[in-house]
């Protein structure tokens, strides 16, 4: 193809809007146009990427048995409601109403749709295990898209969907997705994608990981343990706290506090260490706005997705009104009396001679322990693992948190949709089971976004030969001069003889915006035919990444380039 | 791939809710599942069909320069105010309101998101033409879906915009499209499609094709002329309607018609031909329901097309109530007082010494005239063409009325979206014009189950080599005999190590069962290995359309099932 009919433009300013450079370079690129927020069209330079990332995933999920179907983007409420999501799942679900009036939904994701759809072919254990998949678009209506493709509202995703008559069975074909989705990343150019464990949150079921690219500019915080290797979602890493012991029996004591804004205030001003206080952070449940106060150890902050978990429905930070009975800034678990729901944090296990508020303005208590006076209640992990926090998996205070990219998700759903949904198959004695899920997710267009993101100089994308738009970019330097220019027309027909996927530049235009054009276009190969090159001859073979810079006699540029296609791909 | 872990199932019974053979073909063989009125999920059956249809027009599309891209399934009504369709298209336009509150639509075409996508790009004449195209799921409100992948909500679609600088460069490009969308049908199995000129209904525009494939289950009327081979949607052909002469000069006469219900049965009573009738239709306008009458030879009917594009409007059949001022059964021309739309069709210009309505309760007039009793008024072509009728080209009274299945369409739009949208370039002179659009589309669904509606029996679709979901079809009669199993198992390695797509039953079934599945798969080749065959040595090679039937030695099977692939291909 030639570059003057590209359908797409592309620009030197950096948009204002963009955060993330893979971001900016993808539409200053001409890979994608914003539509609305979060939604966007994609020219064929994206599109090119997407269709390879989308061959690699269909070969992976292809080997390990998947079978590819289709579900509707649109979906009657009613088959949400099968599972409980219509109600469960908050705004990000997108509801109208059809020409009828009856209840629809966009399909964010597809449980529902893919009970529905081999409900009746599952009722026998002779035909599992099975997995089918989709790549299709989806609607999730995120409050905030952000960064490009990165955090859309309108994506298209691969969603697979196990079915399996066995935990085992489930554990081992979760085994061999994970795998294949090791091989998906390392196919797309970011082998250094690494697991995570995660939060099943509104999926349901246990085991989950999360597929990250670590990079500052990430989204998600994962905790990882430098001694062990250990690997989780923050949103999912217990938090381990052990107390320092004190033997301090003194009472509790009322102390005036005023004008104290923060518990680091309040400690500081006590002269007791932050590990020697309780803090209240409180919280409303979306459905009815009910306060709910945790309470937690000074020093640490609240994990909403346990809390979420605990409570089993979403909250949102509360905003304390007069006549909540609370006092905020001065709220605290001794003598709090009131209709809240009361959570505390297993960081105040135990806990002796602490400070908290005393539910008074401008007052807090001294001398505080958890079993004399608050008794014994029940503590919940409810704290985000921190920085130099314990490894919940080898005990070592070794914990660092990094930030990562979503690039893919697995998830262990156990009978959560087939139970609900009453999907049954009989069991060689004639028994009826429910079949275990597992559920298995890639947006295409973020996994492109991610490949940017870790693959790219301040120029443009660095593409991986394997998701590349084009495979070489041919440049033709003055294409003003007539052997310039015929020289490189003959190297474009034999490269595109040859099956080479090219792009031409033959405009007649400077090479600075031919090698700009060219950077920004990522192509993993260059190859320029210029005045200066034709006195000897040769034309020059570079790439992207500028490992590579040879001259070729041009008679030989057509198999070198053949070859260089293969090594690096 | 092995029948028995093909998720999907096969049954015999035709369901009662389908009304085509297709459609109950593709439930009864497992390819589709509805979810809702119109909305389907596909098993993998229907999916490597659709995935080789998308092939073809993609292919095709490329061939003629198109660049794929990707527009968004939700759209910003905003982007569809900037055209004026969001508010000139009625209920099949779904629209709902995201998180935020914003209008938000779901796209069933894009010619609002294509000219947002290269607004920018468009600016120079230089650029033109261009054509960008994607296959994309698409969602249309239909109020009566019907007939499986036929009539959907929820479809994939390949739609095309191309852009130009002047109406010769726009219509040589869509005579290329129009060969490129012949080139697809022919290559999908469907050489007798045919194109007929279409009305470009919402879509703007003058010239359109529609792609037809004639059948008695279509639900489109086509008329073409048997002498001079003229095609056109029955609601855009002109109707041409001589009236004989008639130099009666009688004055209009109040007749007594009690009873009548029809104009038939008034010119039955009066003893007059109906060709000498004149008869009410009277419609309402959708906005405000305001009367719409027209006027018609009493032995014509209404093309509401027609209707509305006069109009500008839609409208649908009144409700005549009491105080509309209307008689109904007894509205005429001749004295009709009242605040309505009357309109008139072009059967009326000249007629003489007609009946018609005469707006009292019982009464008709006889008698009336046209020039001497209603006067000069405006007749428009309003009526539909009927079996017999004269061919707008030829002038020939050889009009024959098709039914067919609409799979294909082309549209020169012009320049009503690039106007409405404020799309322009600068032409060699430095002058700004708006550019030419034409859109092309093919339903990528509706052209599988057409194909099938083309090609089956009463046992399965017949499916054409280039989509069939598989190439051969391996069937192993009695696999619980070793050595026939072991032969059967040996073919299915060597078929799939040629890379042939094959689909192997070895399932210990009755041969019956074997047989009727492989039919509902409707696999071009089917392949049979059984102890009867076995005794010879030989295979049995027979085509799904029964055309071949072959034993082969099982030694030399691979090289010819080969050989017939590329044949029938």
């Amino acid at each position: 193809m030639k570059l003057d009919k590209l359908v797409s433009e592309r620009f030197k300013e950096r948009p204002s809007d963009c955060v993330m450079d893979s971001h900016a370079l993808m539409v200053r690129g001409g890979y994608i146009k914003p539509v609305a927020n979060g939604i966007f069209s994609s020219f064929t330079v994206q599109r090119r990427i997407a269709a390879k990332i989308e061959r690699i995933i269909r070969e992976e999920m292809d080997a390990i048995d998947g079978q590819e179907v289709v579900f509707p983007v649109v979906m009657p409420a009613s088959l949400w409601e099968q599972s409980g999501r219509y109600q469960a799942i908050g705004g990000e679900l997108a509801r109208f109403s059809d020409r009828n009036g009856t209840p629809m939904v966009l399909g964010m994701t597809h449980e529902e749709a893919a009970v529905h759809l081999v409900r009746e072919y599952g009722n026998s254990y002779a035909k599992y295990p099975f997995m089918i998949y989709q790549i299709q678009t989806k609607f999730r209506d995120e409050a905030r898209p952000r960064a490009g493709l990165i955090r859309v509202r309108e994506f298209t995703m691969k969603d697979a969907y196990s079915f399996h008559t066995s935990q085992e069975d489930l554990e081992a074909y979760y085994e061999k997705c994970y795998q294949a989705y090791v091989n998906i990343f390392a196919r797309a150019g970011i082998p250094e994608v690494i697991s995570v464990m995660s939060d099943s949150g509104m999926m349901g079921g246990s085991t989950a990981h999360e597929f990250m690219l670590l990079t500052p500019a990430g989204e998600d915080s994962i905790a990882i343990c430098t001694h062990c290797g250990y690997r989780a979602n923050q949103e999912a890493a217990p938090s381990i706290i052990t107390n320092a012991p004190d033997e301090n029996d003194a009472p509790a004591e009322l102390t005036h506090t005023p004008g104290m804004q923060t518990i680091e205030d309040v400690c500081s001003f006590l002269g007791s260490p932050v590990e020697r206080s309780c803090k209240a952070v409180v919280y409303q449940k979306n459905a009815d706005d009910a306060y709910v106060a945790v309470f937690i150890r000074g020093d640490l902050d609240v994990n909403e997705t346990k809390l979420t978990n605990l409570l089993g429905e979403a909250v949102h930070p509360a905003v304390i009104t007069e006549d909540s009975g609370l006092n905020a800034g001065y709220i605290g678990p001794y003598g709090l009396a009131g209709d809240f729901t009361v959570l505390y944090d297993s960081s105040l296990t135990g806990l002796r001679n602490f400070c908290c508020g005393a539910n008074k303005e401008e007052y807090h208590y001294t001398g505080v322990s958890m079993a004399r006076d608050i008794g014994d209640v029940i503590c919940n992990d409810l704290a985000k693992i921190r920085e130099g926090g314990v490894c919940p998996a080898c005990g070592q205070p070794a914990i660092t948190i990094k930030r990562g990219i979503e690039v893919g998700n697995i998830f262990q759903l156990g009978t959560k949709y087939t139970k609900a949904m009453n999907m049954q198959f009989l069991d060689g004695d004639g028994v009826l089971h429910h079949p275990l899920m597992g559920c298995y997710g890639i947006g295409v267009g973020r996994l492109a976004a991610s490949v940017c993101e870790a693959r790219h100089d301040e120029y443009g994308p660095i593409w991986p030969m394997a998701i590349a738009p084009w495979q070489v970019h041919l440049c033709c330097v003055r294409a003003d001069v007539p052997e310039v220019k015929q020289a490189a027309d003959a190297l474009y027909e034999e490269l595109k003889d040859q099956n080479i996927e090219v792009i031409y530049d033959n405009r007649q235009v400077s090479a600075g915006v031919i090698f700009s054009d060219a950077d920004l276009l990522g192509v993993p190969l260059r190859v320029t035919v210029s005045p200066r090159n034709m006195k000897e001859n040769v034309c020059e073979i570079t790439s992207r990444d500028k490992a590579l810079n040879r001259r070729v006699p041009l008679a030989e540029a057509g198999g070198r380039i053949q070859d260089l296609i293969r090594e690096l791909r």
